[in-house]
C-alpha cells in the first residue's frame, strides 16, 4: 500500500516517519521544493514533489495542512486521485471539514491525531509522536467501509489509541477538554495582568508559582491556534463557555454565601471527577 | 539565637531542618508526644515538648499550625513567652491573622513561606523546601523594627526570596495568582464532568490530555485548602472572581461576534503577559 502526505510539517512528517518504519512506501507533496528535498533527506518520505500528479500513485492520502487549508487542498487534489483512493485529514476540528469534503469523495474519512509539540515544523517530526496518543476517526453514514477500515488499520500501526465517533461528537468533546481550557486560562492571565493597582500587579508577578504556571500554560500558547479553535468550533466552544459561566457563578454564590460545607463538597467532587479525565 | 516551631508538620519541620543546618538551636512544640519524638529522631529539632513552657527559652517563635489554629495558638502561648520574643506565623492568608495577633504582641510579624508539597506531613519535611521560594513578610506600622529585621534575616538564611508588603496587599496578590486559579480550575473539571450527554462526557474523558491535565491540576487539589482560601480571603478572592467573570464575558462576546482579529490580539497579549508572571 502506498501512502501520501500532502503538507510536510510536524504532523505530515511524523506520520511519514512512523508509517515508513512499518514498511509502507510514503510519498510527499509540499508547496516548496526545499521542503520536498528536506523531507527526503530526513527519511520522512520515499519520494516528494510539488506536483499533485504524484498522488495518482497513492492508495491513501493524508491532508496534513493547517485547518484553513484542508478544504481548498482537498478540492485541488481530487482530480488527481484514483477513484478508489482513500482520503483523510488531520484537522483538530471535524464537522465543518467533513461536511465540505464528504459530498465530494465517498472514500473520505475525517481524522484527528491528538498529539503535538510547541514547535510545528518538519524538523521536529518524530516516528513515535502518535504512540499511545488518541487518534479519532469521524465517519458518517455516507463514509465508505473501505475508508474506515484502511485508515483504522494505519492508526493501529502508529501505536495510537483509536476512537471512532461522529464529527459533531468529536468537536463537542474537544471543545470541552481542549478549546475551553485555552479561553479560561487566557482569561486568568488577563485578569491578573490587568489588576488596576500597580503594587498588587507587581506583587502577583513576583509571587506567581506552580499553580499559576500550570493553570495559565495553555492560555499563553499559540494565538493563531486559539483563534482557529474558536473559528472552526464556535458553536461547541460557546456551549462549553456558557455552561462554564454558569458553573463559575454557582461557585461565586457559595463563596458570597459563606457556604463552606457546599464549597468543600464541590471541591471534593472536582478532585474525584478529575481522576476520570487524567490518570 | 534559639528558635521554636509550634506545630511540627511539613512547614514547621522544614523550617527546623533548614535553620538547624545554619547552626540555630531549634525547639519544637507538638500536641502529641509521638510527634515530638519523631521530630527529634529526624533531626528536625534539638528538643521538643508538648508543654508550652519550653517556649520561655525561645528568642523567635514560628506558629506553624493550619490557618484556623493560628490565632487560638497565639493566644494560648503568649503567656509563656519572654517580653522580647519575636513571634511569627506561616499562614497563607495574612490580614485576618495579623489584625488578631498584632494588638496582643508588638513583636509579632505575619509571614508566608510560599512552598509546599502534595503531602503535608513531618515525614516530607526537607531542609531546602524554601530555597529560592518567595517568603512574604507582612509588617504593619505597629510592628516592632526588631521583629521585622530578625525574621527577615532568618528568611535569608533559608535561601528564600524575601518580599515585604502590607497584609492586605499580600492577600490580594495571592487571591489572584493562587486562590483564583483553584476556583476556575475546579469549575473546568465540573463543567466537563457534568456534560449532560453521556457519549460526549465519555469521549471527553478518553481524549483529555496535557492541556486539560495542567489547567485542571489545582482544581483537583486538597478541598480543605480550597475552602480555607475562600474562608480567610473571601473579599479579595471575590474581587478577583468578579473581574475574571467580566474578562470571560468579553472573550465570549468576541467569539459570539466572530471578531477573530480582536480574539487573536487578546490571545497574543495573554501570551506576552504570562511571561511576566512565570519564567
Amino acid at each position: 500500500m502506498r501512502l501520501a502526505m500532502v503538507g510536510l510539517g510536524l504532523i505530515g512528517g511524523s506520520l511519514g516517519l512512523g508509517l515508513r518504519r512499518r514498511g509502507f512506501r510514503v510519498l510527499g507533496i509540499a508547496r516548496k521544493r526545499e521542503t520536498c528535498d528536506r523531507a527526503i533527506a530526513q527519511g520522512v518520505v520515499d519520494q516528494a514533489s510539488q506536483d499533485p500528479r504524484l498522488l495518482g500513485e497513492a492508495d491513501v492520502v493524508f491532508i496534513c495542512t493547517p485547518i484553513a487549508a484542508i478544504v481548498p487542498t482537498a478540492q485541488s487534489i481530487l482530480p488527481f486521485l484514483q477513484p478508489n483512493t482513500v482520503l483523510t485529514d488531520v484537522g483538530s476540528v471535524k464537522a465543518s471539514v467533513v461536511s465540505s469534503i464528504q459530498p465530494l469523495w465517498p472514500h473520505f474519512i475525517g481524522g484527528h491525531p491528538m498529539a503535538g509539540k510547541a514547535e510545528s515544523s518538519l524538523d521536529c517530526a518524530e516516528a513515535s509522536l502518535f504512540q499511545d496518543a488518541p487518534y479519532v476517526l469521524t465517519p458518517t453514514p455516507a463514509t465508505s467501509e473501505q475508508a474506515v477500515s484502511i485508515v483504522a488499520e494505519l492508526v493501529q500501526f502508529l501505536g495510537a489509541k483509536l476512537y471512532v465517533c461522529d464529527p459533531l461528537a468529536h468537536d463537542r468533546a474537544v471543545a470541552l477538554i481542549s478549546h475551553l481550557p485555552v479561553m479560561i486560562s487566557a482569561s486568568l492571565i488577563s485578569t491578573c495582568s490587568q489588576t488596576p493597582e500597580s503594587e498588587i500587579r507587581q506583587l502577583s508577578q513576583n509571587l506567581a508559582s506552580s499553580g499559576f504556571r500550570d493553570t495559565s500554560r495553555v492560555g499563553g500558547g499559540n494565538p493563531e491556534l486559539g483563534v482557529m479553535m474558536a473559528q472552526y468550533n464556535q458553536a461547541a466552544l460557546l456551549e462549553g463557555l456558557y455552561r462554564y459561566q454558569s458553573q463559575l457563578q454557582q461557585v461565586i454564590g457559595l463563596i458570597e454565601d459563606q457556604d463552606w460545607a457546599k464549597l468543600g463538597q464541590f471541591l471534593e467532587n472536582s478532585r474525584g471527577d478529575r481522576s476520570r479525565f487524567v490518570s
